[in-house]
Order: C-alpha cells, then sequence, then structure tokens
C-alpha cells in the first residue's frame, strides 16, 4: 500500500521570487490543475478580506469593498507539457523551470499581491483558471464567462501574461484554414495522364514566399500581421501521381481586423479556382488606449504600451466587455520554450507596481 | 475441428480463357504465393517433356531438346492486394478480375505454352516466379539469379507482362529521391523570426510545375521520361513556423541514360543549397532491337514495336546479360487498378502468336 503524496501548500508569506518557485514545481499541465487549484484554493480561503469561489479547477477570489471601481487580476494555472525543466532552479536573478515565464511569475504576483492587499483602492477579483494552453472551449475563463458570467464583471482587466513587465495592449487575431489543390492520380510511369497537384501548389507557396505582411498602426501601437504555412500533407504511394496537397495555413491579424475582412483578405491572395476553408478564425482584441480604466493603468505604470502580437485572453475580456491588457513579468518570446526563466528584478517590479496602483 | 481446404488445381487442358479465369481465383497476393506455385509446380510435374524446379515460391520448367537456341518465356505468379475485384468474371468479351491484366492472362499463356509445345523449334525454359510486385531483393527473378544462375541463361527473354499484345521494347529506369528544405523554427505570432521551410520550397515546386521532361528516341523508339513530385511532408504545430520540408520525388528516365547521368541531370533541375537524397535509382533497359533475337521475335510478330514506360523485369534480363522484351495480353495502363480486366481477344492472339514462333 502507497500512501498518497501529501497536498501541495502554498504559503503566501513568502517572496515573490519563492512563491514562483513553489508554482513552478507544483506540475500543472494542461488538464492535470487539480493539485495546484486545491493550494491556491486553500491558501487564498484562509485570507479574511477574500470571498473564494471554485469553478472546475479554476478559483475566483474577491475583494468586497463597495469601491466605485473593480479590477480583475488574472493568471492561467496551466503549463504546455514539461521539457525536462522541472524542477525549478536559480542561477543569479534568473528562475529557471516550466511555466516560469509563461505564466507562474504572473501568478506568483497575483498571489502576492491578493495576500497583503487587504483594502485595496479599488475592489480586486482575482482570477486563477485553467487550460489556457489547449483548445478554447476547455479554457477556465470560458467556463466561468458560461457558468458564472457575473464573477467577470468589472472596470478592467490585468492579465498577467508575459510581457516583459511592460504593458502589451490588444491582442492579434488568428486565422487557420486549409487550402486544397486539387488534381488527378496517375502512374508516375505515364505521369502526363494525371495532373500532379503537388506541382500545382507551386503557386500557393509562391504566394505565401512573396507575400508581405502588413503592418498595422492603431493607438501608436504597430501590430504586425503574419502568413505562414504550418503543415503540407500530400502523398498516396511512391509511385503514385498525388491527386490532392492540401496546405495549412497560420495567419495573424491585427485587431483592426474583423474575423470576416481577416478571412476576405487571406483568402483573396490565393487562387480562387483551389479551395480555401478556415478550420477557425478568433478576432483580436483592439489596445483601447483610449478607454479610461486603461489609459489610468498606462500612465500610473509610467510604462510605454507596446501592441500584443500572439493571442490572448485579453480578446476574451474584451469580447465580454471588459478593457483588458497584458502586464506580467517574463519575456513572451521565452513562452513554450525548454529554457524559458523570468527574472528576479522583473518579479519584483510587477509586484510594487501594480501594489502601488492598487494600494 | 476444421478440414483445410483442398489443394486448387490447374486444368492446363482448359483453354486460356477459362486457365486464367482459375488462375485469377487463386489468390496471390505478394508474399502469399505458396498455394498458386504449388498448383502450376503439379501441374507442369505432369508433363514429360518439361525438367521442373522449384526455387521459393517460383517454379522454373525447362525442354531440353538441344535446340541451338534457348528462349525465357516468364511472368509472375503475384498481385497487389485485393480491392473488391474477386472472384474472376466475363463480360462479353472482357475478363474481369484481380491480376487478369498484370499478369494471370500473361501467364496463363505461358502455361497453355508450356502444355502444348511439346517439341518447341526452341528450347524454352518457363519461369513463374513470385514477389515482383514489392521490393526488388524479395523478387523471385533475383533469387533465381542469385541462386540458380543457370536457370536463367538464354539467348531472349519473353516477359509476359501487359503490353497490348504488342512488343513493348527496352524500359525506363527510375529514380526516388528526397529534397530536404530547412528552415528555422518560430512562433507564428512573430513568424520574421523564423525561416518557413514550406515557403522556401516554392522554387522547388516551381521547377517541378515548369520542368518539361525529355523524350529521348532510340532505335526509333519514343521514351518519354517524367519527373514528379509524389510525397510532401512539412508541420510540426499548428502555431510553428516549420524548419523542414521533405519533398519526395519519382523520376523516370530513358535507358539511354546511366543511373549516374540520370542522378546527375535530376539533381541539377534543383537549387544547389537544398539537401538532395537518392533514396532508390534503379537503371532502365535498352530497347536492343538491333540484337538478332529480339530482331528476329519482333519480324515474326509482325507487330511495331512501342517503348515500355514503366520498369519491368526486362531491365533484369538486360543486367543478366540476357536481351529481353515485354510481350502480354492486357492494357498496361490497367494494371493495379480495381477494374483491371484482360481481353478474350488478346490472351487468343498471343497464344497463337507465340506458339507459331516456338513451334
Amino acid at each position: 500500500m502507497t500512501t498518497p503524496a501529501p497536498a501541495p501548500v502554498l504559503e503566501l508569506g513568502a517572496d515573490v521570487v519563492e512563491l514562483t518557485r513553489a508554482l513552478v514545481d507544483i506540475p500543472s499541465e494542461s488538464g492535470d490543475e487539480k493539485p495546484l487549484a486545491d493550494a491556491v484554493e486553500s491558501a487564498l480561503a484562509a485570507l479574511a478580506h477574500l470571498t473564494v469561489e471554485r469553478v472546475g479547477n479554476s478559483v475566483v477570489a474577491r475583494t468586497g469593498l463597495g469601491r466605485p471601481e473593480r479590477v480583475i487580476v488574472a493568471g492561467h494555472l496551466d503549463t504546455v507539457p514539461a521539457a525536462g525543466n522541472l524542477p525549478a532552479r536559480q542561477e543569479g536573478d534568473l528562475l529557471y523551470g516550466l511555466g516560469a515565464c509563461d505564466m507562474k511569475g504572473g501568478v506568483a504576483v497575483a498571489l502576492r499581491l491578493a495576500a497583503t492587499l487587504t483594502a485595496p483602492s479599488r475592489d480586486v477579483t482575482y482570477v486563477f483558471y485553467e487550460c489556457e494552453e489547449v483548445e478554447g472551449d476547455r479554457n477556465g475563463l470560458h467556463r466561468i464567462a458560461t457558468e458564472r458570467p457575473e464573477l467577470l464583471a468589472a472596470d478592467l482587466a490585468i492579465l498577467m501574461e508575459p510581457s516583459d513587465a511592460g504593458v502589451e495592449a490588444g491582442c492579434q487575431g488568428v486565422l487557420c484554414a486549409d487550402i486544397t489543390v486539387r488534381g488527378a492520380r496517375a502512374h508516375t510511369a505515364r505521369a502526363w495522364m494525371g495532373v500532379n497537384a503537388v506541382h500545382r501548389s507551386a503557386e500557393v507557396l509562391r504566394v505565401l514566399d512573396t507575400h508581405v505582411p502588413e503592418r498595422v498602426v492603431i493607438d501608436g501601437l504597430e501590430y504586425r500581421e503574419g502568413l505562414s504555412a504550418v503543415a503540407v500533407r500530400a502523398g498516396v504511394a511512391g509511385n503514385v501521381v498525388p491527386d490532392t496537397c492540401v496546405i495549412s495555413l497560420n495567419a495573424r491579424f491585427a485587431p483592426s481586423r474583423s474575423a470576416a475582412e481577416a478571412e476576405a483578405y487571406v483568402r483573396g491572395l490565393f487562387p480562387a479556382d483551389d479551395e480555401f476553408e478556415v478550420t477557425e478564425v478568433v478576432p483580436g482584441a483592439l489596445p483601447g488606449l483610449d478607454r479610461a480604466a486603461v489609459g489610468s493603468l498606462v500612465r500610473f505604470l509610467g510604462v510605454e504600451p507596446r501592441p500584443k502580437l500572439g493571442w490572448t485572453d485579453v480578446a476574451r475580456f474584451t469580447e465580454l466587455g471588459v478593457p483588458a491588457v497584458n502586464f506580467g513579468p517574463g519575456d513572451p518570446v521565452l513562452a513554450h520554450t525548454a529554457g524559458e526563466y523570468v527574472s528576479v528584478g522583473q518579479l519584483v517590479e510587477c509586484e510594487r507596481k501594480l501594489g502601488d496602483w492598487l494600494r
């Protein structure tokens, strides 16, 4: 008989670096967040100034001070799969380990604020959620928005995704599509009796190779679009002229384009006689720097906002009617890399700055 | 307890159409030729004018009349996998079924000749062999050439592969190669930080799409070469710029090119900075119409020789120093199709013409 491992305990009194290390050392790959969600729930439930609720493996903790403004501070608990990068280890100013950058550093900052700000100047809703790294219908924020939408009511959401301790505003949209180029099979000994779908795909690849993505400026921020083939599939047998070639695209588009506009734009780049099927499209989110709550935060933090190029749940908050920005420790380029890390300096800076704004 | 099915028996006294039907109805997918080889061996062993030998699931039967010339009449016993095309069925002049065209019709003609020509004008070696439709080192002719080369000594080989009851002379060579185009991975949200191997493959596909294969005339026969992409493989994940794209090629080249010349020619068509790896190359066989034994047969049959475009074991005989041609019933274009058939007219014509030449 084996004794179950003791449930992990989070000590919110530890400093933000120790707390990040502790979070990294509780594995929480998407779908396996329960031990970490349990630890977060227990730690927050011990704090008298917060009301804690659980939705699946997401935890929501709120102050209820009757302030005129309410701010959401949110972070996802899950990580991509481990890549030989556990447990956490510190080298000088850098803390390495799975999720250190994306985004247990940000979660640690949020937990520290939740523990220490007993009477913030704005009411705060802390959201620690599951399944951000996987398909959208498993996303914890999506589930909360569906089952308990009142928990996400706020004037501003700060998503603590890695943004190098700066503000990344808005986010780009994503369009995935398959282009299917058709031909006709034939034996390769008589190739001229068929039509080679791979050869016919030369034009699609030429378009991709020569396309110059646009750079769209919104509220002074430059969103750099992208258009990438992420897969090609063709092949029947070693001596058969293939009759089908499928090129899968992943396009990133500026938040000024609607999903329909993005689709029309990308579709229009390619030969009209090939099949073009959109497999997924999610719109981006405008930076919203002109909205009062966002402007106030940006001015207070004293940082120059940058555009967010990847898609984040900022878009989901925007869809819910809550202006949102990314602000968190960690270089976003390191997300999902085996060597990801977060710097001690950014952890401390984010805790201090956000604490000062909420104090 | 189940009773084993009785071993199939071939009645060589039946006409060539009935014999073809009987052969089709004994399944013999490559690797499973034993029941058919047993039936062929038994039927031939009953004929006093033939000496019968067995090598694996190949059967060799020879006359020993001391004639100044010896001719091989050969056909493979195996077929590609069934495709809902068993048992055989006749519709008017056409006999349908797995292998009817490739090449149980030809085997039936050879068996009829073996049974009826008790004292041919030339000594004859009949070869019924296994595993032609699979990789070359399993090929029954290859095995006989290795273990019993003396059985394949002859002045001429007639391979009864489907050639529309005409003579298809020589055969083209085959070159298979993989072109690997390299790039560098990146997240699609920052695609410009990587190099997309699929986009870079545009030039390879352009070469394929615009290449005009050569038409090489040898002994008055036009060999039409071919260059086909048969597969493309690329893709890491839905949001990753792929760092590798592999394009698999299948080239058919005229028998006037050596394997080395074919490789240099094909390699030279593509960008030099992409990796080019030859995965298989087999030379073709010159038509050899200037060789006495071949010329005599062609003149006797009174047919206009045509070039063979696919690779056949004619090339193997040529390598062994035995001039060889393809001459058999069935449209070669129907080989390996679910709807393959052979016409009664061609079965009868091939038996009559070859019989007349050997009588």
